[in-house]
């Protein structure tokens, strides 16, 4: 177990221009078992990391290169913040001794006709889909222990599932009345540049985006349907709010079984018990993205709603870390053998 | 008619410390028909109004005074933007030649026990609740024209009915089945010293607040179940958004009859033709606060939703405007005969 | 005199794409001489103004067109929001029945060999340079008044100017140690896509920028050149703000001739009276963009420095209103005869 | 030493309601060589941390007591985090056996009647002022290593002390003509309620505060006086900037005896190496707070002015990290015998 040789691990970051990459980056500069031996950022190859993120300028990392100018086979694991597309045409390309962590959408759908549906273009890594491990830890564990490529979940569903899987899988709610009004903060929508992310038309300003058309609500679906044992459509609706980081769901839903909003409450903290990132809001708190920023920390909290018979259901993240970077270091961790809060214990940072 | 006479109608603002009041003066200023005689608030009386407000420091304005020391009855019209409790009480003793545009809850809810419950104290000035016309322009228009008393409806109510109402009377969506995210800018939390609304506390990041238990919920309630012909429950449920100003309502509702989403838009854009102030988002557009940022304008838009069934709609308004002064100032209009723009017709303020 | 007449004045705007433009036709759309007759914005020719600024789909205008499709010679006048260079291009092409006011830099520099250094380029319509009046109103009104083109100061300059000329051209400081170290909304940087204004990059910090290289440091120091009558460098060093409207300049004086800070808030009251745009904050307030938002007001102060003999004058505007559209309106205002005033009376918006 | 024998220093913080005492239990939850043994906060004595700082829900940390039930010999070392004034009334108390991290402006002062004028109180510790260390750690680690009592400096003094003293102590520049234009986040105002630092009042607008009479400018007098061998005054004016964190100030300097602005970033470069926390920004970048937020980095540069014979030089840092709490830990560290970095070597939060 190399967390107790004391031998670091290997690291190479593919998409290192990137916002996941740059939390990826920042996350492995303080990992105690992590040795950062590649970035891959084909636009900005030949440049160091401070000429892209001068905010790592700190960090002790070689400078960025083409992905093909790449090494692999001295690397021990790979973590893909690529887009999707991009991420399972290089991933194929790896050699089998590299653990892939996965931060893009590529992996995430298991039904091929799906991911050809919602992302355009057939999937042309089929191969590797099967041996993927759907990287929500706390809910899938034993599977990415074992697995070589785990595919992280998008920052939504993160937050969602945490919140609604063992509620549906209790059959506590009814899986075919789920609402799920989302808000993100900007860095979700990433660092290439669209008008409608500028600082001066998000800023001061509140919008919804993608309703009903979100890539993420196909994810959300296939593992609430899992868990309830049939297919369902879940409404996903997600907004862009003026803040940089954060994450938060508001999820309604209808009790079944004659269950109460208190029901739904015992069933989470006792699913959660031992959790270290998991935690339900203490009375009088309610989850904020504030209380979890920068940290891989999920918040949840569980309401009585005015109309008989629902229930809201509330969860927060920080969308890089949790929903993305954080998890993929946790995900890390129990691949090889780690703590599984190494190198992301860190507290939340408020203000 | 004032507004052909020329002759301008002397206007009292009580509550002129807090943003409603604020909002109110800057609107007055430009106002045509309009002459700030009196402004009030207790806890600064004896200053400059810029004292207090300094970006009203160039507007012509008497002092603040003490209610008690404003001769009201050289006033034509009053509006009051003090807190609930404290507005019905000074109301109460106006002049009956005054005519009253009340910013406040206290003439809002009909019934004087769910007043008493929702606001904690018994209401003083029941026999002015009768003939006080709810304020929502777009649907009282008549019951305004001839009030004395207007109870301009809550910001959230605003945004809220205007989306729902027409569908709601028409039986176009299940009344007994809304649910109404809602998201505010922190300018609707007041300018009373609260922690959580200190710009470290609020700022870059979101929490709901008060689920289940905000004072809005009865009042869409009162107006859905009037329109509903039933007495309903509405979930609403509001969060903090790390902007100033600007309010979204995000209303998730059940198809009724067979109908669809189309049909809920083309009825909007029916009922609301030739309305100055709301419009449906053209295609294309999704209402977001930046477009109705410092104006009185409403921006809705209908979406269909993955559930079958189910639809989505959306509204955006200025919390302060739309959905406090400036509906104010438009019912003072009706009520004064004058253009019902005028004054209000200033564009939004974007970036 | 139009204003009596009350036929309306047809203007253009070319460049009304961007930020400056939107903010111009958001002004004109309220302004009681005006009609908008043609807007053209090349890349966007053919679409709706709704499509490119939703926020003003309220304003009843003509679509966006090429610039070549506008009939000018049915104009009365144009106002030009294009970025440098493009701006003198079309200007020089304009019948001289049309008055221009021009927001860009084009026709600001009076000298060619500055204006090619500083914007890479040589000046090609330099006959029409000696016409152009700098459109600093309150500087400049006879000129503004009798020109056919009014070159409208950068937002910076007319901060900085409005603060200092007065105490430059009474020698009550000295004009060769002026430092100015500037501050501005993230709208200042326009509308294009740069990365350096995501609102995840703008957002939650500040950083200078252009250190010692921003092209307002000629334009202010030709002017305090003249009212210094010697040519001096100025320090002007500009940072990014984490909001979307507001400049603020705080100027570093030396004082000149034994005066005292309290000389300069004198000289500069005296100088302002009776202006209707330009005030000095009243004691106990501190200029602040809040104070001035959406407004065409400005704001300054004086206060003594704890170096002896020398002092700070602080100046506050909305860039794109004093800064930009609201100016050109103003200079509009005094070259179609109309009340200085009109259009552009709004109060600031706060919060 | 207490790091090789791995034994944990039990440390207690006074103070730990306020915004600096929440960033010590911050970094004191993940330090590896710190237990947290004792919190106190008055006003909030007997509740959990978590109802205080939600976001500190998740560290394992002791209820909140008053100060007087704490038994402070079981203690190694307090953090104080408390106003000043209180501050030294607490400290003076703490047995000698526990060495104190004052975060107070307490003992930053060697002149009484300085402290007296500014603070506006009397010291009433005025034996623990000799032995006391000013903890600008790059500056004074011998005196820091060997103190019992350290008082760490102020926020803006740091940005501005790491920037200026090697320039002044080498001459290279005039210490009688420094001008310094500092720019804060919000949370520099701390916690306690002020209308002002309301997100609705301090949102989306910049102004001044506290010009010429900010009580970190005697703290900078002193520094820069001393390094100078000549009293100085230091021209300090600081600014509310929108945004929670982060901490930059523009100094404009008047370069002496022929030096350059290029000599001045060698003598900083050559200062500054091997120094874990100070870097000069590389060419190309601009220091920039969003690029040490979270951290305990502080980022130089250094400019050429436009006016002949001056430079400018920024510094950024986060304000409760290298400003605040972070640099109380560093100095920990030194006390202790712990590695510099033990603790506080998180990378910053970008975006």
């Amino acid at each position: 177990m190399p967390n107790t040789t004391g031998e670091k691990i290997k690291i190479g970051v593919i998409g290192a221009s990137g916002y996941t990459g740059a939390d990826l980056i920042r996350l492995a500069a303080c990992h105690p078992g992590m040795e950062i031996s590649a970035l891959a950022a084909n636009t900005h190859a030949g440049k160091p990391l401070a000429d892209v993120f001068p905010h790592l300028g700190f960090v002790d990392a070689p400078p960025l290169v083409k992905a093909e100018e790449v090494d692999w086979s001295s690397l021990d694991a790979v973590f893909c913040g690529l887009p999707h597309g991009t991420a399972q045409d290089i991933i194929a390309t790896l050699p089998e001794s590299v653990k892939v962590i996965d931060m893009s959408a590529d992996f995430r759908l298991k039904d091929t006709s799906t991911y050809a549906k919602w992302y355009g273009r057939e999937h042309a890594a089929t191969h590797l889909l099967e041996g993927a491990a759907y990287g929500l830890t706390e809910h899938n564990r034993e599977a990415i222990r074992a697995a070589r490529l785990v595919a992280c979940p998008g920052c939504y569903p993160t937050a969602t599932l945490l919140a609604l899987l063992p509620l549906v899988a209790a059959k506590l709610v009814d899986a075919s009345d789920i609402i799920v009004d989302a808000k993100s903060g900007v860095s979700g929508a990433g660092r290439s540049l669209k008008q409608n992310i500028l600082f001066s038309e998000a800023g001061e300003g509140l919008s919804p985006y993608a309703i009903a058309g979100h890539r993420h609500a196909p994810e959300i679906e296939q593992e609430i349907s899992k868990a309830a044992g049939a297919n369902v459509f879940v409404n996903f609706t997600p907004h862009l709010v003026p803040m940089s980081r954060g994450e938060l769901v508001t999820c309604y839903v209808r009790l079944a079984g004659g269950h109460t909003a208190a029901d739904l409450a015992a069933a989470l903290a006792e699913r959660y018990t031992g959790e270290p990132f998991v935690k339900l809001a203490p009375k009088g708190t309610l989850p904020s993205t504030q209380f979890v920023r920068g940290s891989n920390f999920c918040m949840i909290g569980v309401y009585a709603d005015r109309i008989p018979g629902r229930a809201i259901v509330v969860s927060a993240i920080d969308n890089l870390v949790k929903g993305s970077a954080g998890q993929a270091v946790q995900n890390f961790n129990l691949m090889f053998g780690f703590e599984e809060t190494a190198g992301i214990a860190q507290q939340p940072l408020f203000p």
